[in-house]
């Protein structure tokens, strides 16, 4: 069972994580694999050339795995990410994105995981993306502090 | 010379990149080797722990690069970000984050940029931040469209 | 249909790639989605605290996406990596290591691949490997030069 | 002081990591501020295009972190890349390849070095590199175990 709900993230967002509100972050689900997250559109995603900014999708990634590693450890503060690797794959047009994160490795110490980006349809579930071309790419690894787990 | 001023970039980025205003970001200098670049703090800056959110210093680190690039070769809006790679060092402490991006390899298609990030004192300049602790590490790929050279 | 055969992947490496056969590299399947390739175990893959070298992976990791371009582009020699990015996330044991290479974007001039690979059992088909737990995690880029598709 | 000595770091390597022997690596020097590898040339380099494989110069880059790291800490053999980055950023010409490592962040569990690589000609000191284009450049994050500090 999850650590955290997502009402607990939410809350959490609302109120130590600033950056997540600016963004439109929205936790979806957290199921045994892992979790989908969607960062909600507004114009201020765009960047020139009429497509989604970069910093959204790291953003989004980077969150993510984030809620990944607290729904496994609980409301951990200090969980902090130590590197983030991210390749940009398709230009997404303006809208929705949906992030799914899952754990390449859980350890006690580092958590390395995985996130694929997808660009969304307002009306569709989140589920239904696993079939789509993917935007974009990233693995990152989080930092636990002892005595955490 | 550059190819673009300091002005430009502030003009396109407010136009065109909104993200850059919601975090503050000022292009403060360009010079022969790279550019310097400010993220001005602000309370949506920080996440839990008391420290800056991560996608803030990989929002600056790679609008550092973008300036970086757009300085060499013109304001060419298909310029985008291929992949990131991020090292978190240190915490910073609440404040501002200065980003120095210098060039790896300025290619026809392809430009590798390196950013380095400081923790940063409001009345520092920010060319004395060359001898601090750097708070995080940043590599990032650019690909420029054909003919844009 | 594959552009290049297992065959004759192995005639290029034995004749113009020495580093594959240093490290025993054996393209093992190619299909519509990707292609196995496996390091074959010797003492030289050791190294201090009893567990395989990390270049040992990074080479198969590389070798792997490597075949894969070539698998969907023909024997092209001057398709080469630009970047690449690994996790090691467990220690393998004295063994062959298995990669499963897959593209996460085949573009006409940059190929991201995505590469998983497996502590591997000398008697185990490659295609079992699916449900192992992964012992280390790539992506890579390769560029393509102009006129080759 | 180095915790190790250039010929501690041979013998280790002679004794327990035949992969360097195979890459023709050599420790040059380690100062207050990094270390100083070369690989020295051989056919076995090359790849298709007569340019250097990837994996020569990824294997170089491991070795040189981790030297960096056992002259910092002595000879802890359970010290491991947990990531590496590498951006490829020329094609070298047959020949030696240089490295030059320094840490990033030296941290009592992780370390993230920063390894610059250098096409070279073996009548030039490594010392005279530093002005030299970049032929590759990586980060790699090393994992020292509890209690080796």
């Amino acid at each position: 069972m999850a650590k955290i709900t997502i009402q607990d993230f939410h809350q959490l967002a609302t109120e130590r994580l600033p950056f997540a509100e600016l963004m439109g972050l929205q936790l979806q689900s957290i199921d045994s694999e892992g979790v989908w997250m969607r960062a909600c559109y507004s114009d201020k995603f765009l960047r020139p050339g009429g497509t989604i900014a970069g910093p959204v999708m790291m953003g989004l990634a980077d969150a993510a795995i984030y809620a990944l590693v607290l729904s496994r450890i609980g409301p951990v503060e200090l969980a902090v990410t130590t590197s983030l690797n991210i390749n940009f794959l398709r230009k997404p047009q303006p809208g929705d994105i949906v992030a799914r994160a899952t754990p390449l490795k859980f350890g006690k110490r580092l958590v390395i995981g995985e996130v694929a980006l997808y660009s969304a349809d307002k009306n569709k579930a989140t589920s239904e993306f696993t079939n789509s071309e993917i935007v974009a790419h990233a693995t990152a690894t989080y930092s636990i502090p002892p005595n955490s787990n």
